[in-house]
């Protein structure tokens, strides 16, 4: 349909018509599901009528190809108009292969793969019915409190906004009309959710709005300016105001100055939760905020079915408002070719050949072994395959590796750590020990866990949080590791037998009892489908690992919050000078975190030199060309990533030691050198000033290039 | 003098008289002081040359009647125009008799006594030749793990507000021309120092511009409400911009908005610092930032004596600010009676009959009496004159009980518990052991304290941070008690008798280790020069305690920030429901404090009943009256202080969950009853929304009375 025919729909439906398609509920309430459509429960307490299902234009996390095929067709069969229902899912990091979570992919640095992992998603949902994604989340974060860590690649701008626009070129590709295997992508939360007070969910958002338009915003910007179809907000208050009831967030900035023209949907029951927030004293007025503020979609609760119409016909809420919101819903059922094609991927019989294929497991597995970060490493990794192991610990043979939102993933189909180990091993000997549970340690479990540790020369560890320790719900104050398994390391240290541990998590932990003790340390996060074979592989040194952490992990939970990009404070402290009492630490911890921002080792090692830039001086519609030669120093091929950090010495406002600004990868092989390359133009040099314009100033800037954020090789330029 | 004779002294003053006025260095470097204006090390490094000290306009840190009257004659004896030197100092919790921190102040709710203990420091500081203090601080807080929070009064900007005024009304008293024995007060830190990111000293401020005004400003109103002649900028930075270059809020809120028209000062180096920040390329770009934003006298940096005459002659900026600063400095001197009695109290003779005075002792014993909080008791306390009693740990035979700011305080003046409660024990027995230091335990110390411990029937542990662990630069990611007490608690409880615990310590701890383990808790803060005394009466009941807390103790610093003036989310837990996943709290601990702002128990109990409220609505222009019953139910006379809060339960803005609006005291025998009485006016439901307007929107609200934030009774009232 063109613009004219989707207007013209508009103009014939009734208001109650238009309406409904605001509304989204749950599958399972739509006639052609289990229940049959039966309102029961806590949906017929919230005031939600058959009918509302029955007419509502968007339907949540439903899949299955025949079972979206019955509902679809039940629901064309009564619909006046023949407007197809919308489909929508929560696939997040795979549908049914799962690939690390978002912030192990953020750990790979790789876009390229981050993109593919969003096609193979976008396909399984696509062919299973789904029409578009709750993805990609793009939330910033500082905080590893915060249970959603997991679910973001981390703390950086720049490299937020890289993987937001991935993930949206993966998900929806080019033509979603032409090509049904993609999905509509909605990035979230908007705004600044991953700014919770306390990291507890759902809390309290705070910042200077300059603030929020420099660091949290970008990567929302970014989805959108790579063509992200809808956007949905976030539960927490932005300054005081609930974002589903933010005009100026929603209105102002995404609509006005962004002129998104996409669809807003609330996040699950957040028009309704304004009145718990104390923003709306029931539900008319919390339906009049979020109409007025711009949401199109109401997900799961019945402000808008039953109070719009009593807002437009008292004149408080322009029917034109409505019709805006409409439109723009059956835009987005257009583009997505359901008008022609409402079943659209559909289909039971591509369903069972293009899910948890082989090539999708395969892309799976690449991405794990290129998210896993090496944290440390004293030559114990990797192992020699005729060693002799001991493979302790609750993640051992663990099926427990998925991690948070992937709910049509099935744990039995991950490919566990024991079992990929032991496939591996030509000589050498592995014998498998739990040692102990998450969270408890009997006497028979340490027992175990020292006999099968005594028998073996190398001891190696699976560690880590179980997946419902971190996600959505999942704040922790505690980010060590859980004391039965620093208990387990303990004991088993006493035996004096080299330790790897492999952690497997959602977030920066405290490492304590663990770190110092183990004499190599990589880091997991939740690998995906294929994360046993993937950490195997480079526990084995099949795979050489060369993933960087993109949230710096803190030395403890009082530390937070930790991140690279900070400022450098009027009484920054002099390293060498620790026992200054008034500058800015702590009397009983460094200032910095245990691992920085960047941070990650490989088999091999790689020694920078002859950092140079082109010129001192740089005038705004120059650019300058930052090089530096980086040569493989060791005895194994590697990827090296080289990171350009800037710093904006003097500004009107302060900016933060370092930015990252650009970053290039190396493949290495022993004993070669390479030269990354970059470009700095004045673009990368603007920032937000106290007025909120954007743009650069003249003067001083340092460029810092290295292996991480903290190990860098320096020089300076003028901007002029 | 006159304003027109100031204004004609400015015009005689040559540009670099004037500039001179405006720089403060430290006492030391003067003539007259032990190193006879001897210019060396650092300070000449940095620029400061002999003839700057010669001439500048004020003096930081000296203290001593006959070395003030030594520096001012001798500087009079060489000043062209005859302007005395001003002497400043930092007199925060009194001068030589030293009061309870601040935070303890705080806990006593009682304005009264704070005011009296500002009086006290004022005089004992006059006649040793002081001028203007360097507080009130009055930064709002909610980090424990920031060392500072000893120096303020707590986390709530209502009590915040009427301490600043308590402290400025004591300290300047009505007229400081007429009375000497008073000092200027200038109020600090202007502004927010208060919420440095992880509690880290200095540390980035960030928040929005609504949060500032409604939580952090108004106590720093208040005190220039009550007529505070000086404020000082902080060191932070504000939305990235430091606080002393800040036009925004110095020129903005503080001159323009407030109409300041009293002195500026920087904090220490805080102008030069600007380097640091990155918010100033050098201390020329440094100077004209601060000049521009209205910093009248620069701490500790030679940026305005080098800088200003080439930025006047350059037209960057305009002598007329020079002028306005001086004459503002100018009108501070006349005020204080300076030109007509440069000498002013300063008095050797007062000074040995005024300091340290019983009268100044009996205050602060009293202070100290009634800021000491009982956090638990399961009836252990108070204890018998008769008992047999082992006082062990660290502070139990302690003078590190003064606490960080206590500068001409004397620890061996501090009278001691093991002391005082070996004096008040009649017939019972006292013996005293370490038990350990403050971080560090040996097996001797802990045989000797088990021994000790095992002899006697009750065990009363004293023990708490150093002072060095809290003020400025004390900043800890740890809050809990150092592991070497907690070790000794463990060994101690393992005998089995009942344990009474002290705290001394600048901060809310995480009382993990030692909460659980005591029969009865008593905070004791740093409670100053009598503090054993004090504590001492509190344990064996001659004093029954009264205190509240005005900071919240946290459940652990994962915890942190938590206060109890939050907002509710839009997901509240139901703490009926705490297994349920998505709300608001953390999977490994509660959301609520450990104890709540406004706890605190007395040897007595109270009892609330019939709360009532004079009308269920209220217009504009009433007001109404809350009044509450409180019945003294237990065997003891005690105070009860009664708090009213309430809860604006829908507004443009979300409101906090509790607003403390008033307290009442009840002073009541066993088995009497009193009546609280609280008049409530629209005022004082105002708030601060969206646009930055301050007004109160009509609408239904929650009014809570009890003995602290948590336990209330309730009713409501619409706003109409």
């Amino acid at each position: 349909m063109d613009n004219k025919q989707l207007q013209d729909l508009v103009e014939q439906m009734t208001l109650e018509e238009k309406i409904a398609q605001l509304l989204q509920l749950t599958a399972h309430l739509h006639e052609g599901t289990d229940n049959e459509g039966q309102v029961t429960g806590p949906m017929e307490e919230m005031g939600i009528t058959e009918p509302m299902v029955t007419a509502s234009g968007s339907v949540l996390g439903l899949s299955g190809a025949q079972a979206v095929i019955d509902v679809q067709q039940s629901y064309l069969s009564k619909s006046r108009l023949g407007i197809p229902l919308l489909f929508m899912a929560d696939v997040v990091h795979g549908f049914k292969t799962i690939f690390p979570i978002p912030l192990a992919i953020g750990c790979s640095w790789n876009t390229e793969l981050a993109e593919k992992s969003a096609e193979i998603a976008a396909k399984e949902s696509a062919v299973s019915g789904i029409h578009v994604t709750f993805a990609p989340m793009v939330d910033l974060v500082r905080d590893p409190r915060w249970g959603r860590v997991m679910e973001t690649t981390g703390e950086d701008p720049y490299l937020n906004s890289l993987f937001a626009r991935a993930f949206v070129r993966g998900y929806q590709g080019d033509n979603l009309k032409d090509n049904p295997d993609r999905l509509a992508a909605c990035v979230k939360h908007f705004a600044a959710y991953g700014a919770p007070e306390g990291g507890r969910d759902y809390n309290t958002v705070n910042m200077s709005e300059r603030q929020l338009r420099e660091q949290y915003l970008p990567a929302y910007r970014a989805a959108l300016d790579e063509g992200c179809e809808m956007v949905m907000t976030s539960f927490n208050t932005v300054d005081g105001i609930p974002a589903t009831g933010n005009e100026k967030l929603l209105r102002g900035i995404l609509r006005d100055e962004w002129d998104f023209d996409g669809v807003v949907i609330s996040d699950w029951a957040s028009i309704r939760e304004m009145i718990a927030h104390g923003a709306a004293e029931d539900d008319c007025e919390a339906a009049y905020r979020a109409i007025r503020a711009g949401v199109d979609i109401e997900m799961m609760t019945p402000c808008y079915v039953n109070h719009l119409p009593q807002l437009i016909e008292s004149g408080r809420v322009d029917e034109a408002l409505i019709d805006e919101a409409v439109l723009r819903i059956l835009h987005l059922k257009n583009k997505l070719g359901l008008f022609e094609n409402p079943l659209r991927a559909a289909d039971p019989e591509r369903e069972r050949e293009v899910i948890f294929c082989e090539e999708h497991r395969n892309v799976s597995y690449e991405l794990a072994a290129k998210s896993s970060v090496l944290l440390k490493n004293n030559g114990l990794l990797p192992l020699h395959s005729d060693a002799n192991i001991a493979l302790i610990g609750p993640f051992a043979q663990s099926d427990d590796i998925l991690g948070w939102w992937s709910c049509v993933g099935a744990k039995e189909d991950a490919v566990q750590l024991g079992t990929s180990l032991k496939e591996r091993l030509s000589g050498g000997q592995l014998s498998i020990a739990e040692g102990c549970g998450i969270d408890s340690i009997t006497p028979e479990q340490l027992e175990g866990a020292l006999e099968t540790a005594r028998s073996a020369d190398i001891i190696v560890l699976a560690l880590g949080e179980e997946s419902a320790m971190s996600g959505e719900g999942g704040s922790r104050t505690d980010i060590r590791l859980p004391e039965a398994q620093i208990e387990l390391v303990k004991q088993l240290k006493s035996l004096g037998k080299p330790i790897a541990a492999v952690i497997f998590n959602g977030r920066p932990l405290d490492l304590h009892g663990i770190f110092e003790e183990a004499d190599a340390v990589l880091e997991a996060w939740f690998p995906g489908s294929e994360g046993g074979a993937a950490i195997a592989d480079i526990l084995i040194g099949r795979v050489n690992p060369s993933a960087r952490l993109t949230m710096s992990f803190p030395q403890s939970v009082g530390q937070v919050p930790v991140y690279y990009n900070h400022f450098n404070t009027g009484r920054p402290m002099d390293p060498r000078k620790t026992e200054e009492r008034y500058v800015s630490k702590y009397i009983d911890s460094p200032n910095e975190p245990l691992l920085p921002f960047g941070f990650g080792l490989s088999y091999t090692t790689f020694e920078y030199s002859d950092l140079t830039i082109s010129s001192s001086e740089m005038k705004a519609d120059q650019t300058l060309t930052v090089q530096v030669s980086v040569k493989n120093t060791g005895d194994r091929e590697g990827v090296e990533t080289v990171q350009l950090y800037i710093r904006d010495v003097t500004g009107e406002v302060v900016r933060p030691l370092r930015e990252l600004k650009g970053f290039e990868k190396l493949s290495l092989a022993p004993g070669e050198s390479g030269t990354a390359t970059f470009t700095l133009t004045e673009e990368q040099l603007r920032y937000y000033h106290s007025d909120l314009s954007f743009g650069s100033d003249p003067g001083t800037f340092q460029v810092f290039v290295g292996p991480n954020s903290r190990d860098t090789l320096e020089q300076s330029f003028k901007l002029i």
